[in-house]
């Protein structure tokens, strides 16, 4: 049986990396996404390019049930926090060196006037998950397509590396309902705290999370089903990137517990769109590892952090830009003279 | 009991990151890492400012004993290789916008004419544990100063974040006899396959390392005769670079097994060093844990790296600035109007 494509850029790759100045393997998982690039750009010669980070904004009807430790208006206020400057991504994203795109696809009230703003609403909120369906099918569908665009545009402009972000109050809870629903798991063992500072709420998030998946499970047949059903317009505009990125051969980094349950949810769409993933880092929710678990993904960073906002992604920028420049730039030991191992 | 100076200054920058427009707590690591660097700099601005790699090489006498998986002229090669821009750590310093020296304290055979090269040759390698000691107390004094200057000058030029690495074929072996003399441990729980490809050449290492220390404990009675007696010249350097960081109010990225040893006997020197380290990564020999847990520090990064040459470090100094930037540039919740938690 012929190797797939992937499969021989990376042993193509995997050739290469042994011949560097390095003992063979030495540098760990840089290899590895090193080879990860050179399979997905279909190149020995890998780039980190304008990577552009997407903060996607959305509300959730969820809150009404009490789950969230933060009130509903703070999404909103974050998006103008996050267009002034003053959010850690922004701080994260200039030391990064990556592009920082602000998307509002559904966040309650007026929308923002700042003119970087990007507006893309499908809907004000979704709906709570406990009553009745988040989005319909062509409201998610839509997010997914903003999602899509987004990414097209950014890959049309040279980007080489996609990293998503989310904002939303509420959104830990979806996307341990999705979490729950994609795994197969009990409520319980998914849910944690969020952005609470301990863990009271988790009760009545895993009530939430039961009650909604007791209702919608019986409608479920498709991914859309889940998605649309369960999920965000945030995160259908994190799927749709994933999906524009396997689509467009471009890598994308994907940050906390919401966007890997985005991503879960692009996979489980196609399953080819896994190879285009790296897992930045692994927050403390307990459902991220559960996820990661089912997506065969390993983080690169686990630093503790539960904030979103692509900051996980944005702090991963870098080493993924250090894989790329010392695949490319590093001598071999037949060029620069370095004797080789005799072990 | 008054607090001390540090923990003032951490409690300080404490109630700072609580006011900024994140859940408390959310940037996990990144908020320990800025209120590091609060104390470190006493100031509640704390800055990333021409951050500095030193990579010292020196050659080791160990290698006698056949303990390493590369021809000992690998250090002079690497070296070369160093200042033609060839490396890994070229390549990461790049990426981490960092300045990268080189610094021959004792490689053998006559030194690269490259102007780039720092040549402070204490010796011409060290001898071989197994038979005597590696460096006369004056010679491991001397390397000391070597970086206690390189640090000195750094620092006077603006620098505020040291890191340190190390190129020395054999320096695994010697760095293997420095964590279980400091740590009390057996030699095989702390002897790893180093840069070698597979652990054949482990047994090799273990039984050299008894030895020596077999031959030198009964004359260790201090920090120098341990650094002397079973240490490196680039060692001795890189410990030389802890005490100047602490002595100037400097961090200091520590980056492998080796420069972590290094770092070890500076704090056995001054205990006062150790809040002035920042463990950068987590390499795969299996000593380097024994000596964080001895240590009590908790690496940034663990991507499964065993190379040396400061690449941890390197990699690790964009996740400083961003701890550094967050604390600085975020925004409060009040000055942005974002809502407070209600849980």
């Amino acid at each position: 049986m012929p190797l797939c494509e992937a499969d021989a850029w990376i042993r193509r790759a995997q050739d290469r990396q042994n011949k560097l100045t390095k003992p063979p393997g030495s540098l760990g998982r840089l290899e590895e996404i090193a080879n990860q690039l050179c399979a997905i750009q279909q190149t020995l010669e890998p780039v980190v390019r304008n990577p552009a980070i997407f903060v996607f904004a959305g509300d959730h009807g969820v809150c009404e049930e009490g789950v969230n430790a933060y009130p509903q208006s703070v999404t909103g206020q974050m998006v103008e926090n996050f267009l002034r400057g003053g959010a850690a991504i922004n701080a994260i994203a200039r030391v990064a060196d990556a592009e920082l795109h602000v998307v509002d696809v559904g966040v309650i009230g007026s929308p923002s006037r700042n003119p970087k703003l990007l507006i893309r609403r499908v809907a004000s909120s979704t709906r709570n998950i406990c009553r009745e369906p988040a989005m319909s099918a062509g409201e998610a569908s839509a997010a997914m397509r903003v999602g899509m665009e987004c990414a097209e545009n950014a890959i049309r402009n040279g980007t080489t590396v996609l990293a998503i972000g989310e904002m939303g109050i509420g959104n830990t809870t979806i996307a341990s309902a999705l979490c729950a629903a994609l795994t197969d798991s009990d409520p319980a063992a998914v849910c944690g705290k969020g952005t609470a500072a301990d863990g009271a709420g988790i009760p009545c998030k895993v009530d939430a999370v039961r009650r909604a998946l007791a209702l919608h499970r019986p409608h479920i047949q498709t991914p859309l089903d889940l998605l649309a059903r369960l999920g965000g317009l945030e995160i259908a505009a994190m799927c749709g990137v994933c999906m524009e990125a396997e689509r467009s051969r471009c890598a994308v980094l994907i940050d906390g517990f919401i966007s890997t349950a985005a991503a879960a949810i692009a996979v489980s769409m196609n399953p080819a769109v896994r190879d285009y993933l790296i897992a930045a880092h692994e927050s403390t929710e307990p459902g991220h590892r559960v996820l990661f678990q089912s997506l065969r993904l390993r983080p690169l960073l686990q630093l503790q952090m539960r904030l979103g906002e692509g900051t996980g992604a944005a702090l991963a920028i870098p080493i993924v830009r250090a894989a790329a420049e010392t695949f490319r730039r590093m001598a071999t030991f037949e060029s620069a003279g370095v004797s080789e191992s005799s072990a």
